[in-house]
C-alpha cells in the first residue's frame, strides 16, 4: 500500500539549510509542524483500513468507523452528535480522528488511553454500531478473505478482538496532515501566510490560546476546564474527566481538541453546538481567556486557524470481501 | 483524474491474435465482455464522484449515494433493504450500481429511463435522503469550492439539479467492471475458468437462465416477470411495472437484473428475501424455468456466477469542499 505524504515541507528546509537561511525556520513556536508517520506496519494498516470501512462490524451491517469520523470530511461527521445503530442520537460530537495518535488519550474525556483501546468501545456501545466483540469476531471468522489476511498480518489461526483494534489503530496512525500552510511557514516558507493570517496566529499566542492549544496537533495534548472563565452554557450533560475520574474538581473537564483542519471538523465544541469558526472564537476567548475580540482581530484569527488545513489523507476506498454463507445476517430492523 | 481499467484481457486476446488462435475466442456466447466506458467526460464524473460521496445532499447530513450503493460493497449496501432518513426501512433491495449504465432503465420498475433521472430520485424521496432539490441545490451553492467547480464543469454561473444528476451520472457512468475471469475465457483465455465453472456456464445456457440474463450486463436488458412459472411468495407489496404503467400484465414485472458481480451483491431479489447464491439458483430454476437443479448442478452454476466478478472500480476518496458559515444546517433529529 502507498501513504502519500509529499514532502514539500521538508524539502524547503533542506533548500534554506543549504542557502543559509535556516534561522529564518521557526524553531520557538509553542506549535511544530505534523510530521509523516514513519513506522507503519502496511499490512496492519491495509487490513485496518479494510476494518474501518467495513460496516459489518456493526449489527446493522450499515454503520462502519467511516460513518462517523467519515475520510471525505476531515475524519468527522459534520453533525452536532452522531447518528447511531437504530438513528439514535450520540452523547457528543465526534472527534476528528485525523491526528488522533497525536492525543494524550482519546475521547473527549480521555477514558481510552490510546487508538488500539478506543478502536473496541463504538463497535460494542449500543448507541452507536451496537454489535458486541464476539459477534464481530464471528462475522470476520465467516469471510474467507478476512481469514486469510488476518493470517498473513498476524501470523495466528485465530482472528481477535485484540488484532481488530490493533490494525484500525495502525490504519489511524497514518491518517495526519502534514504540509499545511501554517507548517509551511514553521519550516521556513515566509511567503506561506499572508498578513491577516499571521496577524491571527501572533494574537493567537498574545491571547493566551497557545497555552492549550499548542504543540504538533495545536491541541491533544492535555485537559482542560471549559468554562475556565465563565461556565459554557450548555444542554449536553457530558462532565469529561468527571464521569472517568469521579473527582469533583474534574468536572467540565475534556480533552482539549486538535485544531488542526479545524476548518473541515464543524460544528465545534464537545456538544457540537458551535456551528462557526467565528462564533468558536469568540466563545472561546469569553469563557477561557476572559477576552472579547473585535470583529478584525476575530477574523484575523479566524484566518489563521484555516491555515491549519493540512494535506488529506490520499484513501483508495478498499474493496470488502464478501460475506460467506454462513456469515452472521445483519439485524439493521429488529 | 485517472480511470485505471488495466487492459489484461485485451492484452491476452492480441498475444492470442497473434498466435492464430483467435478462433478461440468466443463469439457466440449470449453475453459479451464488459468494456471500459470511452466517452467520459473527466471533469463531470470528478464533481460526481464528490456529490456522489456528499451526504449534504441529504436533509440529515449523514446518507450519501454511497451509502446505499456502496463502492467497497459491490455498489450495494448488502442488507434487506435499505435504510433511509431517521432509519426508515427502504420499500426495495437497493440494486447494485455497477455497470448500471448498461440497463435499459433504472431502478427495479425501471420508472427512471436513465442514470440521469435516477440519480434525482432518492434525494427528494422522503423515505431515503429525504432532502428536496431545492434545499440540494441551496446547500451546494452555498459553499464556495462547488461553485467555483460547478462553473468549470458547465461553464455557467447558476448551480441546477440537473448539473448535479448530470455529473452523479456521469461519475456513475465510470463504474463498470471488465475482466472478470469469465471475460477473460471469452476473450479467449480458455484457461481462465475451471471444468466446474463451464459446466455451470453450460447449464446456466442449456437451462434457459440466458433468456433473460444475457448481453455484457448478464442481465439488465429486459423486463420479465417473477414467477413465470410458479408464482413468487413474498411479503413485498412491490408490483415491479404495473406501479409504472398501472398495465395488470405488468403486476410481478421487473427489470431482470444484472448477474454481474452477484458474489458481492447478496442479499438477492427485489426483496432482498434470498440470502445465498445457491438459495437464488434453486428459487430461479423453480419459478421461472420449473427446473430443480441437483446438488451438483446447483454448485457448478454458482461456481460459474462467482466468474462474473470483475475489477472494481478503483475510488479515490473524494475531500469535500467545506461548508460555509451560511450553509443551511443539516437536519438529522428534527
Amino acid at each position: 500500500m502507498h501513504f502519500k505524504f509529499p514532502n514539500k515541507h521538508s524539502a524547503v528546509l533542506i533548500s534554506l539549510l543549504s542557502l543559509g537561511v535556516v534561522s529564518q525556520a521557526a524553531t520557538n513556536e509553542p506549535i511544530q509542524p505534523i510530521k509523516a508517520p514513519t513506522d507503519i506496519n502496511a499490512g496492519q494498516a491495509e487490513l485496518g483500513k479494510k476494518l474501518y470501512f467495513d460496516p459489518r462490524l456493526s449489527k446493522s451491517g450499515y454503520i462502519s468507523c467511516n460513518s462517523c469520523h467519515n475520510l471525505s470530511m476531515g475524519g468527522t461527521d459534520n453533525i452536532t452528535s452522531s447518528i447511531g445503530d437504530q438513528w439514535q442520537q450520540g452523547p457528543i460530537n465526534a472527534p476528528t480522528v485525523l491526528n488522533a495518535s497525536l492525543n494524550l488519550a482519546q475521547f473527549w474525556d480521555g477514558r481510552a488511553e490510546d487508538l488500539k483501546a478506543q478502536a473496541g468501545g463504538p463497535i460494542a456501545n449500543p448507541k452507536e454500531m451496537a454489535s458486541n466483540h464476539t459477534l464481530a469476531i464471528e462475522v470476520l471468522k465467516s469471510i474467507p478473505q478476512y481469514v486469510v489476511e488476518f493470517k498473513q498480518v498476524f501470523n495466528s489461526d485465530q482472528i481477535t478482538i485484540d488484532q481488530v483494534t490493533t490494525a484500525i489503530a495502525e490504519f489511524e496512525k497514518t491518517l495526519v496532515t502534514p504540509g499545511s500552510r501554517f507548517d509551511q511557514w514553521l519550516e521556513g516558507d515566509k511567503t506561506a501566510l499572508n498578513d491577516t493570517e499571521l496577524a491571527g496566529y501572533e494574537l493567537f499566542k498574545s491571547s493566551g490560546c497557545t497555552a492549550c492549544h499548542n504543540g504538533p496537533a495545536v491541541g491533544g495534548s492535555m485537559y482542560q476546564k471549559v468554562g475556565l472563565i465563565k461556565p459554557y452554557q450548555t444542554n449536553n450533560p457530558a462532565l469529561g474527566r468527571f464521569d472517568v475520574t469521579g473527582n469533583e474538581a474534574d468536572k467540565n473537564v475534556f480533552k482539549v481538541p486538535t485544531l488542526r483542519n479545524i476548518e473541515l471538523t464543524y460544528p465545534y465544541f464537545h456538544d457540537g453546538a458551535i456551528k462557526t469558526l467565528s462564533e468558536a472564537v469568540n466563545t472561546m476567548g469569553e469563557i477561557q481567556l476572559g477576552k472579547t475580540f473585535n470583529a478584525t482581530e476575530n477574523a484575523q484569527i479566524v484566518a489563521f486557524l484555516k491555515t491549519l488545513t493540512g494535506e488529506q489523507p490520499q484513501i483508495t476506498l478498499p474493496i470488502l470481501p464478501p460475506s460467506n454463507d454462513n456469515t452472521p445476517q445483519p439485524q439493521p430492523f429488529n
